[in-house]
């Protein structure tokens, strides 16, 4: 029991908590751990790298102390110190020629704590898709040397998902031989951009090209918003912060108003349209090649969502592993709480998620590359298919890391709700993914019509490929392939029976969709009237393709026994885990049956025991430095309580013993009629 | 649409949004809307009261600047604007006579925005509850005049819900008639009790008491903590706040290390058990009284989850009428948010739940003082029941609420994630109710337990009353009362629906936990192995008995006929939108079949389109103060965007053109190898 004399205040035991200690000495994974640390890492030399980075960026101060930083300090000084942080892993990165995936690496031990993401990620990249070679030469030395800083603004006060109602202009005037930007209307406001507020001097600004009064669409401008000189913004242009979000303190996402700003005629990035001098528009036609941008994006999000379950699973199981309350056997001593099933009914699928999405972060991104190098060549036949995958995997993954993120985070009862256990910021974090990049139900959405055309496409005799080739299957002939409780732990067939869900949701709702067209409903009006069932399907589709996906990658699996047992047990459980938890959807379309659903609730709480004594070493593998989750609850040595008094003397409000609204306004109060015989 | 010219930054209209007006214009229910907001706040009487406080209290800057300092200060201001409000609203509560009720609502305009909150809900009332009659005599006087200012210390760094496990430690010495109190270990820090940390200086201590090293249970020691000169701690106490949290950092709840502190033999509160000079111990056993207590604090958490649904509920309905985003029809205007059927899916729920609340609350309300006034009388038959319900109303309110809220934020995407549109702390502040006054896992388990004691009753031939009558029921009678899709509208029906679904999973999983102990399991093992199943029991009972109480509560109700209408329609969507959310427990337990699944799906759409026309009539009619939700998107006039443009003046990083962190970091590293030709 964590238990030091209260005479030691403030200090933490270099000894690992006995109650943690015992949990590593009794699993039979311990000595494998690191063959599934590197596994994560991408190979044994991954691991190394992503240590020697971590010293690396520990060893200084800055690096060190972001967690604390964002819980007790201002917005002034976060945002300061992210900059500096920027600036500091720019140079880092130089110094130590880190690759990208290096860089990204540091970025994650981090947290993602810094402010001038946006130009590596959106500006840079801009640069390279949207400007012809001419303007490339010209600008990416600039950029890529940080002489210039910027940010991509597209998102409007008004105006989100739909591109098309962006209402910022960029008019030509053939006389100066300039573009004349304008936000016109409150609603036109730029609003979001990262980094736009106080940090950017140069942004690529989303605007509809205007010449002799007729809109050619939108187009992007590179614009120089601030002074080189003295960082003041340029004439016409008033620019700031959005203010406080529910996360990302770090990040000064900023708005953006244009008041008559002219920049020359050849700043407008002109790879696939064009202005000449004299005011004519060609244009080259969107290349279908953008999209493969927004399919990185997501595909990341993914594998972000992958570290974020990460760090709250280890902060989770780790606590519930030293944290004692209540006795099942009263005479002896009380419980940890990682014993009682409804413990473990929350951490589990948490940390059984991580996990799986590991693998299927994996194979999305061996996909996407594989696309992306088709793409290059001029074959556009598989874009469909990945646009789907990454739009629908992003948004499932974002819904249920959020959703699981917070169980954990309940699962810590009061400490949980502390800052310094870092799981509230790291749920807040998380809800983002939700919101960015695609909000998830436009996403869904779109996966439901890519859905309705293939399963058209099947109904009228085609031949189908890729993760939509079940919608040829012949639903007469299904029968529920879990015959006996044993079956419950195959996922092939649990495969199966998440297949036949899909299908049975997604031909429902192209048929109730027929119907409604049939007596005469517009095609518009039978979309809206049916909106929920369409998302509900697209979920299905991707819930599938998540549970093939991370059966693939396991199958491809050659580790040590212990460690494929033990894999084995998440993925059963987080497989049987999710059919449960939509029992609904499965027994609603007779993919299960009533006597599946006993079955695999027993499967389910028989995997909650199996994963018990390899929880630690579970989250243990994952190998998250204390640094990264900065969680007081979570760390190696499991000394939890000696950490959270520690942290309280980061509280400003402990820097004194008397606070000053004492002078102010307790006192006077409190001695109004004094006349106490204290 | 929205849209003021730009050269108007910071101004916000005067007039309301058309999109928001034409709601208003349009819903037949307009005319009726003061009806309704008259019984949300029990007759017109009670809405001018509640008008007059608003009036009243917005009238001062230290009120009205609430929510706006929340998000913009740091947590030193935070705290000290709380002890000023705190003060000041003490003040006016003397002057103006307001009874508790008044305060309450005063409280509730406020969004409980104050700090020393604790002192009237749990130190004044402590001493009444615990204190002999000359305990009382001599301190509530003090307590009643703030001359002395207190809060009720029992949670524990190590030790929560399980009270058995405290740890801190009151020993009498005879010889000085002194208690001398300690907490000998870290995890005996008394932890969490708010206003502790700074504020207060008197606590209701929980300790155990020993006496010639014999313990004696848990008792009350009133203790002083500081000075009453210079509010400093008196010597053995250090007293601190334990940092910040997910919200309320308003309040400092605290940390309180004990190093053998004395306090006087009569500083013990002696009403239930008592300490001689000599040393002897007495006790009249433990009043089953003081639980009432705890009841009356769960019975207060559903009614505030009822007034955070109306907070969102506004908000977020406001703003869907007023944000446009694609087209359902590409020769019209972008439709508004609230037109599509998903939002509707997001939205209305949130709603809806909040009326239903409104009336669950009032009915738990009613029957917790019929009961308290039973025991007053000393007849405790009726404590379980009420018990069992307090318990599992809250946990169940409090679940809904967090997740009905989140998915209100999300729903209003981006900008829902924007600290001025309040939404995101919101949430955050009714995470807490997941976890305070009986965390939910636990209290279910409550609900559960006694649930199987009854089942066990009615199963041995006991006729039983209350909330649990039906467990005399015989299942093999039961067939799903919904014949055709019309009866999915009958709210009677769909209760007997909810009864055998709670009655069928209540004897499902007593018949496990009695298999289970035939085949050899210790009770505590077999508990331990079905908790999951426990926790889904007692949910599907707790939902039953909240479909019941808002279905009795509204047969109660006289209005006229259009507001019956659009309360009858949310009744009806809220009963139905909780089946089909649980559908799988439904359809496990043969409580529906597949065809009603298919009608309970249609008529859950059919009724987001009849609850649409009326839905910002239905949130006007709650009639929040717009600085009481404090969200630049819900306020009453509509004007979102021009409210979040303004709200970025408020924003530290804006207080100059160009960030310090420019001059420190920036420009050094911007202007490092500069050779730029711009």
């Amino acid at each position: 029991m964590s238990a030091t004399a209260v005479s030691n205040l403030g200090h933490v035991p270099s000894t690992v908590n006995p109650d943690l200690q015992i949990e590593r000495d009794n699993s039979s994974l311990t000595p494998y751990i690191s063959e599934i640390t590197f596994l994560l890492d991408g190979g044994r030399k991954g691991t190394e790298k992503r240590r020697q980075i971590e010293r690396r960026l520990f060893s200084e101060p800055l690096f060190r102390d972001c967690a604390i930083e964002r819980v007790y300090k201002s917005r002034d000084e976060v945002f300061a110190r992210g900059t500096e942080r920027s600036v500091r892993l720019f140079t880092l990165k130089e110094e130590h020629n880190w690759t990208e995936d290096e860089f990204g690496i540091a970025l994650q031990v981090l947290n993602h704590q810094y402010t001038l993401g946006l130009h590596n990620v959106m500006f840079v990249p801009g640069i390279e898709r949207l400007a012809t070679e001419q303007q490339k030469a010209k600008w990416l030395p600039l950029a890529k040397n940080y002489q210039i800083i910027g940010t991509y603004a597209q998102t409007e006060l008004g105006h989100g998902t739909y591109l098309q109602g962006l209402e910022t202009t960029a008019t030509y005037d053939a006389t100066t031989e300039e573009f004349v930007l304008n936000t016109p209307k409150v609603t036109s406001i730029k609003w979001w951009p990262g980094a736009l507020g106080k940090s950017v001097n140069f942004a690529i600004i989303l605007a509809t090209l205007v010449i002799d009064g007729k809109k050619h669409g939108m187009h992007p401008f590179l614009t120089q918003l601030r002074s080189m000189e003295d960082h003041k913004p340029l004439p016409g242009i008033k620019v700031g912060d959005i203010g406080p979000k529910l996360s990302f303190d770090v990040i000064d996402n900023g708005y953006l108003i244009l008041n008559n700003v002219r920049i020359p005629r050849e700043n407008m990035l002109m790879k696939n349209a064009q202005v000449s001098r004299e005011g004519r528009f060609t244009s080259r036609g969107p290349s279908k090649a953008n999209y493969s941008a927004m399919v990185l994006v997501r595909v990341n999000i993914v594998n972000w969502c992958y570290h974020m379950l990460c760090n709250s699973s280890t902060i989770i199981v780790r606590y519930s592993a030293v944290r004692r309350q209540s006795k099942l056997n009263p005479s002896e001593q009380e419980n940890k709480i990682l014993d009682y099933q409804t413990q473990q009914y929350k951490v589990f699928p948490c940390l059984a998620s991580a996990y799986a999405l590991f693998f299927v972060s994996k194979m999305l991104k061996n996909r996407y590359l594989r696309i992306y190098a088709e793409i290059m060549k001029g074959n556009f036949k598989n874009l469909p298919e990945i646009h789907c995958q990454s739009a629908g995997l992003k948004a499932l993954a974002a819904e249920m890391t959020v959703e699981l993120m917070e169980i954990s985070r309940q699962a810590c009862g009061g400490h949980g709700y502390l800052a310094a256990s870092s799981l509230g910021a790291a749920v807040n974090t998380a809800k983002s993914f939700v919101t960015v990049e695609g909000e998830n139900t436009v996403l869904y959405l779109q996966v439901a019509r890519y859905l309705m055309k293939r399963f058209a496409a099947a109904v009228s005799g085609e031949i189908l490929s890729g993760s939509t080739d079940y919608l040829n299957l012949d639903p007469s002939r299904y029968t529920c392939p879990l015959k006996s409780p044993r079956d419950c732990r195959n996922v092939t067939l649990l495969c199966e029976v998440y297949k036949f869900r899909a299908f049975r949701m997604i031909a429902k709702a192209a048929e109730k969709l027929q119907r409604d067209i049939e007596v005469g409903k517009k095609q518009r009006d039978a979309m809206n009237d049916n909106l929920v069932q369409l998302v509900r399907a697209a979920q299905a589709h991707m819930m599938y393709v998540m549970v093939v996906d991370y059966r693939e990658a396991m199958n491809q699996l050659q580790t040590t026994l212990p460690v494929s047992n033990a894999l084995n047990n998440l993925q059963i459980f987080f497989t049987v885990f999710n059919v449960v938890k939509n029992a609904g959807d499965f027994l609603e379309t007779e993919s299960i049956g009533l006597s599946q659903i006993d079955w695999l609730k027993d499967t389910e709480v028989e995997m909650l025991a199996a994963i018990r004594p390899d929880a630690v070493s579970l989250v243990d593998a994952f190998d998250i430095h204390d640094l990264t989750h900065g969680s007081v609850l979570g760390c190696y040595d499991g000394n939890v309580y000696e950490r959270m008094l520690k942290s309280t003397e980061n509280e400003p409000l402990n820097q004194s013993d008397v606070h000053y609204s004492y002078h102010q306004h307790l006192k006077p109060f409190l001695q109004r009629n004094k006349n106490s015989k204290l």
